[in-house]
């Protein structure tokens, strides 16, 4: 089976418990994520061979960062260990208008501060068929945004597929030069995804008639935005995630993909949501697993789908459900009988 | 006040915290449960004199278990103690669109094991005016079918009512033994309690024009369903609950009644699941307690399907309500407003 | 700033865990509250100068209740330590049709045996501009009643604002109690909060034409529920909340700020319940959060309902939330994307 | 089998989890406990037919008292309901040189304010044979001092042996009203159960040479008290607890036991303190269900202290042990190997 | 690096919160152990290259199990996957005077059923040099004792050492068997590992002039013992754990290796006990570490001793320590300073 | 009353629940630390005027460090908000010979980078009659060396008393640097607390015959250290605190007092350690609070170990005594009887 990477931070996640706001609580559930991270380990779950490359802390924090990953099955043979600290993020689970808060203190981690020698990409891609990059590891520092380039380069010089989440967060960097730096990257990407939002703001371009807060979506105007966007890059597809946002406790969940010719539409999933973090990157693996397999679009599309309906069920970044869960959804009402 | 005698397995119960899955879970909440001890738990908790008769093992988990028994007042006297172990049911709780998961350990348990000579019915049925089985009890074993059938015969010699609640398990038994079996047992029956899909599975008999997934429920052909039942079987009551799937938390929950010549169909509850397994269990039981008390067919379905109702937001196997909470709702509109 | 005094009792609030019944519960979540308490919180949260008035006992569970004012910024200068004991009350969350239950152990009390000397109103009121009350504390005894007045009496002859919330509690005192006594203290409130079932009760006037179980609200109606209560005791102004309850998990949540002369509706919030208690208590503490700053009564009454609305999703009585949140709901959709 | 009553309050414990100090306790183990209910609990866990005898509110805290009791199995068929409140003691745990901290909440409990038409002395000591009581239930009222002394009264002209636990607790009532009730009530006493503080300030027995506190205790000085015991109010047996307190984590545990003639002294246990409180009920439980059992003097202090020793290792008010495990450590060295 | 097999069981492990008995648990804290693994995951916290060989069936309880040695980097590619159930174990913590208590529930497991041909040993020895087993495994059925003698001598036959701690349990089988099957087991180990009383039950050796439980042990008897052990069954190596039990909370803690010629004693510790289980698995991890890096005798005793000295202060059968850590105890007087 | 400032870092701690490695946590224990917060709230907890000065973040994490000053009474009003991040510790509990592990991530906090205009020491030091400060400020960066010194400066200028505890941390700076900057401070420092190891690294005196891990100390040369401390650096009084590490579960616990002529020598404690964390501050608080009340030098030693030997005894970095209970510990045995 040929192999996987992902290339991203993973963080520690401290989270109060239920639905406690941060000045409430007494303690912190501890995971990890991190959006690459969080793609790989799906990847593990659907019996993947999944490779993670990062760099942490040589300390018992870092430790159990990697273990988090190797308790699921991911390689985490070129996990680099040193650098000062673990990034760490604060989750507050939001429920109802209450929107979920996120504070980040991830500068000066171990990964933010690594340095190209760090990655031996000969060694790392050897007998790999995909990577992975989100738009949050460039955004990390400038040294970042030139490691992940080169990164990308590496990767297509070998003839390995190359998919990119924009995964925009206003928080790390400037819309000009997340601009700019993206579309350098998008020079190697084969699979682009995204929501509307980040390819307006990466790429700035629009999808009309659309207010995913009033719950209105228009089919054909997401088609036209990934149409635009392969056009313009290149991109041999694109995946665009579907979300209305009712309230922090209820939204519908769909996506399409357009394969440069065709857009293929997911059904629309109702959910009730337990956290909705991490929900695209569960989508992304999705994605990947069904390419890596070969699967039709239609069959993409509704997998990845599905996968990432059921992650909002599921309290954690990572994504713990099996292909065959993933594939019962696809085929059922999903009513939620119980299974006995 | 005279006795309901229920006959059956009581597991030790697992559940991982929260809406973890099992491969997250830190510790397992601890709790006991089984079809027909959770009859006898409602019907205690309605104030009845109600008598639980099972093996459990001699050591300290079947103490336990005993113990979750006699707290709510159930009289444990015919519990008979030795044999290897306590069946064990591991339980994951569902969300939106994944299901609750479940996964039974109970092969070799000593209640499986037990032999006639356990069960001393004359003294068991001393005093005694209802006896409930379910159609779990005499799928553990070809010996358990066996017993479970001279219960039933020993319960009728006597004038003793008996109640049965179908409950098909695939993963217990064929659905031709079960069909032979059940088939035998319903002779000594007077009340028989299902739904469409144990009716189809144990008896053949098919509820028309009807998708409970996609939320479609036609009352003529649920009581055209009881009336195949009691005709076929002699039954001089049938009861099916009506289960609305729309997902894993939420679902629409009503039920209807049979006599012999009219159908009495309850209200309609729209439930935001907080745990669904018990439901039928606690239906049955606010059957029993209604007969025992000579309510009419109206109030019979109303209760049950009110106390069954209030389950739905209680966690565990057991419901714990009163019967003046049950009143309560079948009076008031569901609203919840805060009692204080 | 100037500054607001809430007088009030504090009590030890016990609630199990999750969604346990009393009967289930393994422990208690301990937190404190009281009506007027939580006004107090919620304004030191909104970054008011917030002084609580009353008396606790001097050992360690009214030292911890003390803890919980000063924790989030309340002035407990004037909380007069003494007496036999902090009073209790214990709930249980529910859920669907099952309602939260509430049961007061508050007898005997430090503050509900508390007499008129344990109060320098003179101290108490330097520097303050506006006093808040509500009817549970002259409920508590024939000795707080007087107090409560007193305490009115004296706020307004220094020309300081009252408000009150009529806060009826069958459980504490009758009916005509209520009237006389409440009637007594109107003479001195200028901003009077109720809900239709507190206005009928207390001052017997009647909504028309609602029925908030079947979601049926008349905004006429309520307009001139507002202007008899104005006219009949001269309350300068006259603010409703309006709860549909659907069931104890979902609430549509709005209100109503009548200005002797016009009446604002806020927006109507349609609300997944993580917890009601104390919805009310935010709501005035958001009105008088908005008249403090000189808002305009539109404003208003969207504050106090958003900032109440926000309170339906924290588990506590305190209301956890800023002005920046606030603020940000009355602007956004309400929709709860994850901020970060 | 002979039945045991026991007569007293059971009260609602609330304890911070682990080691917090009530100010830090974010939340309370729920248990249940009170000196004659734990004498209750023990002896039922020893197999015999224990009979508790209370009053209790009708509420749900009342429920689940009543649960605690009927789960280990003890009759409360004459547990009567009703009155205001339940009793509830806060406890703090210690550790090394920090005491465990005691808040009692008791007053105006439905038990302490009982009146004698709540107990049928007839009906209750219907086929019993040993009453026990403690010198807490008398220190609640007035009212109930009469009705413990008629209990006893009742219990005498029965032939039914009498237990009392001195348990003098200077909260409750003063040293003058102690000695005159506790006088009184000795008269019908059978068996005194005291340690040298009790016997001491309720009898005015000095034990000599003795500072518990410095690890001093004279045995003779300890015959020499109980025999004083003994002769002064005819009981026909003096138990005595003998507890070194190093500090809050670690005792040395001994008794001894009279019997008119000769003093039987038990092994002495250094013990690692899990929890202290309830040692002295268990110590009583021992006693009973000894001489229930017609064992020798040297086996009843053994097991008494025995069993009193392993309760230092359970965190409730209740003891849960059973007879062989108290039996397999007076036999063993008590080296706590890992049975399995 | 060369690899180390151990061949085993891996078992749930349900436990209640702290010191919690049985009857008294609303929850258990989940992990996993089994002699063998605990080796496993102890090599691997020592960076060796640890493979665990064993079969788990194929539902989520076995993939948590099998998760949990990933999660610390035990090789799991030979874990087969199959079979009906995880055999499961409760323990309950002793404290004090009351023992730690273990009920196995462990019948039918998919380990103890497999066959033969679930172990490929051509595969699994390959680039492996050391093999370790326990007595446990062979005393699962008659047909694992053939199994793991086929697997003895399969790595014999490679050249592979051959570890074997006898962990003699009287409840899986006789003395008889294991007399039987330990001794045919033996003609293929070099390094034995066994407490007295192992050395007694399953070889009939007596250490003489010692009670460990009154903390009397002779160093010359010892010696004895092993060069007895040594002689009789060709063993190159013999270790023996030396525990003198206090109580169940403290322990003195010490060991001798004999290399044929001389024996060699560690430091004694005084033990505070968190938990006991699995100190002697970290042991035999401990000397397993220190034979593969060719370290001299002493230091072979003296690692594995502080090794399973620090055990005894984890709560997991796994052993969580590195080898800085052992070795810091090594050189440190065990004193416990803050490391900051 | 007038005011004591402290001046300092406040952080983040998160713990392991219970013994758990880092490698076991399932979640972290919230709560807050820093060596001067630590002494704050301990004066405050003692009744004093307790002002603490700092700089923390303008999030919630921030606003939850503040609340947990507030909390105890600690006056907050020159805490300065702004910055990037509350520095974080974790902390890992030890046992017996397993030492507690911190770990530091509190690079780039607030507090750290922080500059002279944050605190306006002329406000800050209106009514104040004391300022206390430890070694751990000043080797936070060059600046905060900067600034430490310029308050001291101040401080002294108004004639406000000067506490320092050496507090040295190899992890924050080196022994040069630290000896340059703490020299400086000491010119205004009056009293001076320390260990014999501080002592040594900061000032380079050694104390003679002492070692605290073979549980060896001499008197006279602790007396020797602190005259020679008190000489060199002009230090009116001097403290020693006394460790003997038995091991992580148990210390003996002492101190001594110099005050330029004699010393004065507290009770030893044997005790058994909750936390050891924090037992330093508790003790300098102590000090402080003696000196403000005016105490003799004996009642100052005696009254700060007690309190400090309290301290052990609960989990936070906080010490939660009151002065009666210290009081209470200095006149009793310290054999933690039950108070009740």
């Amino acid at each position: 089976m040929s192999g996987i990477v992902t290339f991203g931070e993973l963080m520690l996640r401290l989270m109060p418990e239920g639905y406690n706001r941060f000045v409430q609580a007494g303690s912190f559930e501890v995971s990890f994520g991190g959006a690459e991270a969080n793609v790989a380990v799906s990847l593990a779950n659907f019996g993947m061979k999944s490779i993670f490359v990062s760099k942490m802390p040589e300390n018992q924090i870092g430790q159990a960062a990697v273990n988090s990953l190797r308790k699921y099955g991911v390689d985490v043979s070129f996990v680099k260990r040193g650098g000062d600290r673990l990034g760490i993020y604060f989750l507050e689970k939001g429920a109802s208008q209450r929107s979920s808060l996120c504070i980040y203190d991830r500068k000066g981690s171990s990964f933010a501060m690594s340095s190209a020698e760090d990655y031996d990409w000969n060694a790392i891609f050897s007998g790999v068929s995909w990577f992975h990059v989100t738009g949050i590891t460039p955004a990390l520092s400038e040294q970042m945004a030139g490691i992940t380039i080169q990164a990308c380069k590496e990767a297509k010089s070998r003839g390995i597929k190359v998919s990119c989440d924009l995964n925009y967060r206003s928080k790390l960097w400037s819309l000009e030069k997340a601009q700019s730096v993206m579309t350098e990257i998008a020079d190697y990407v084969d699979v682009c995804i995204a929501n509307e939002d980040d390819a307006f703001n990466v790429f700035g371009i629009k999808t009309e008639k659309t207010d995913t807060n009033a719950g209105i979506i228009d089919k054909e105007a997401y088609s036209q935005t990934a149409r635009l966007m392969a056009e313009k890059f290149g991109f041999e597809k694109v995946a665009i995630t579907l979300r209305k946002s009712i309230n922090a406790s209820n939204n519908i969940w769909s996506a399409m993909l357009f394969d440069g010719k065709d857009s293929y539409f997911s059904r629309e999933y109702d959910v009730q949501i337990v956290e909705r973090v991490g929900a695209g990157d569960s989508f992304a693996a999705g994605l990947i697993y069904s390419m890596m397999n070969l699967k039709d679009m239609q069959y993409a599309v509704d997998f990845a789908t599905a996968a990432s309906c059921l992650k909002h069920s599921i309290e954690s970044d990572y994504n713990h459900v099996s292909v065959a869960e993933v594939e019962n959804l696809m085929r059922s009402a999903g009513t939620g009988r119980v299974i006995r």
